[in-house]
């Protein structure tokens, strides 16, 4: 698989870059930022998967999430893949709606026209992307880890869940932690998924849970000003199932924080060394 | 003089805010952002000046600067003013470039048509916006210092020069040390002053030292991949003119960083801790 360096930069020692590539899964050109701290040549590092929220690229976290001088010191490669397809003829909310569609995908395969062809990034974040660094960059994904704001922390939960002997810590910043039950998910898994509301559980961190579906540990913060908190994100709900299925959870409120990068960057080296310590095991 | 709140985000313990105003020196609304860390109440804190460089506004730094960490954990106000004034009947460069006009007022008050009524930048930094913050924030401008990037570097070493008793610490990130002698400065000085040499001078760091002006030290980082060093930059000339007045200067050339925010938000800690010795002395 080839891949295009989009650009460069040194920082914190080590190098951001950001690239591009023809997506197989998606059908398009697909970009996606990879910062490499400071290592021995020929070392090969461990990784944290980082997805974003809704109307957001590569790009946010990349500027805005203030990861790389922890990931310098922890000797971590961080990832952040873009939320949807892009480009000409993806088809997008037909109201031009920011919570669906592009910049929107919601981390699933649709299944409903006219969106299954390129809305595929369940299995691009999980099977294409991870292909694609491995081939091209120093990262030892026996040691990998995921994490995710929002509609990202969504998808890092359930990525978790479903390969819980993949990702040795999984976190997030304001996850939507039950897409089925609250306005952004209705809209997203029925858009793109359509009735099949056994797909529906497949995407959604409580369903899973409530299905079997197990991890070693959970580690969330959320703003306690957080706009969207009682209605779309509802913490409540993955406190009540993760002590009933008995999975150890950190949930954190943390006082006068919004959904914004200014609360996720104030949190992010705090993530990252909890995910260094799970990944160093 | 009124104060108009455009957004405020707890971040770092602290409030990032950001402000409008109607500005008397440039005849136009301005804008800033202002991080305040967290603080007794009732407490007055040192506060560091944040100059921007050519084409940014308030928000390139506020979101890529990484600088509210340190802010936080060593009590210091952060004011990101913007680079020019800007809006509705505000000239900027007849061909549109970016190094002059919008984006680019260079911190000089123009003698020139059609600039002087509104690129009044250098009285917008040094006395209207300080009178601004000292009314409505916890800002205790008996302890101030200045810090720049680029062409904000350029007026972050000139007022430090020009009022070596009101700025307790100066540092730049690229500065541009010699706008006389550089393509970038000449266009600006041309463009804002004319053909006065002497007004030149007056906003030209080697020219002020050659002419007397002293400060107690400078500390300067530059990217040795920097694209624009060799012919905008030339920080070699600092360091000879530095050398012969006896000025402190420590210059780092940074071995493969660039001109752009992941090489200065790499080592922002490093100088706001610099500036924080310098303020609590």
């Amino acid at each position: 698989m080839a891949v295009e360096t989009v650009s460069l930069n040194r920082s914190q020692g080590g190098v951001q870059g950001v690239y591009r590539h023809h997506s197989r899964e998606t059908g398009t050109s697909m970009t996606f930022s990879f910062y490499v701290p400071p290592h021995q040549d020929g070392a090969k590092l461990p990784v944290v998967w980082y997805l974003s929220g809704l109307t957001c690229t590569h790009a946010n976290v990349t500027e805005k999430g203030e990861f790389r001088k922890a990931c310098a010191g922890l000797g971590l490669i961080f990832v952040a893949p873009d939320t949807s397809p892009r480009g000409e003829g993806v088809p997008g909310d037909p109201a031009g709606a920011y919570d669906f569609g592009l910049g929107a995908g919601f981390y699933v395969d649709a299944t409903q026209s006219p969106f299954a062809r390129n809305y595929r990034m369940w299995s691009y974040v999980t099977e294409e992307l991870p292909e694609l660094i491995v081939e091209h960059f120093p990262a030892d994904l026996k040691r990998q880890s995921v994490l995710g704001h929002s509609m990202g922390g969504h998808c890092a939960l359930t990525v978790a869940l479903r390969h819980p002997n993949r990702y040795r810590a999984a976190s997030a910043f304001s996850p939507i932690v039950a897409p089925s039950q609250v306005p952004w998910g209705i809209k997203a898994l029925g858009g793109y998924l359509g009735d099949d509301k056994e797909a529906w559980r497949r995407h959604d961190t409580i369903a899973l849970i409530e299905g079997g579906a197990r991890v070693f540990e959970f580690l969330v913060d959320c703003g306690d000003a957080d706009p969207f908190l009682a209605e779309q994100l509802r913490p409540e709900l993955l406190e009540r199932a993760c002590a009933k299925a008995a999975i150890p959870l950190t949930l954190r409120l943390q006082n006068g924080y919004d959904h914004s990068y200014y609360f996720v960057s104030t949190f992010m080296a705090d993530h990252l060394r909890w995910h260094a310590a799970r990944l160093k095991r």
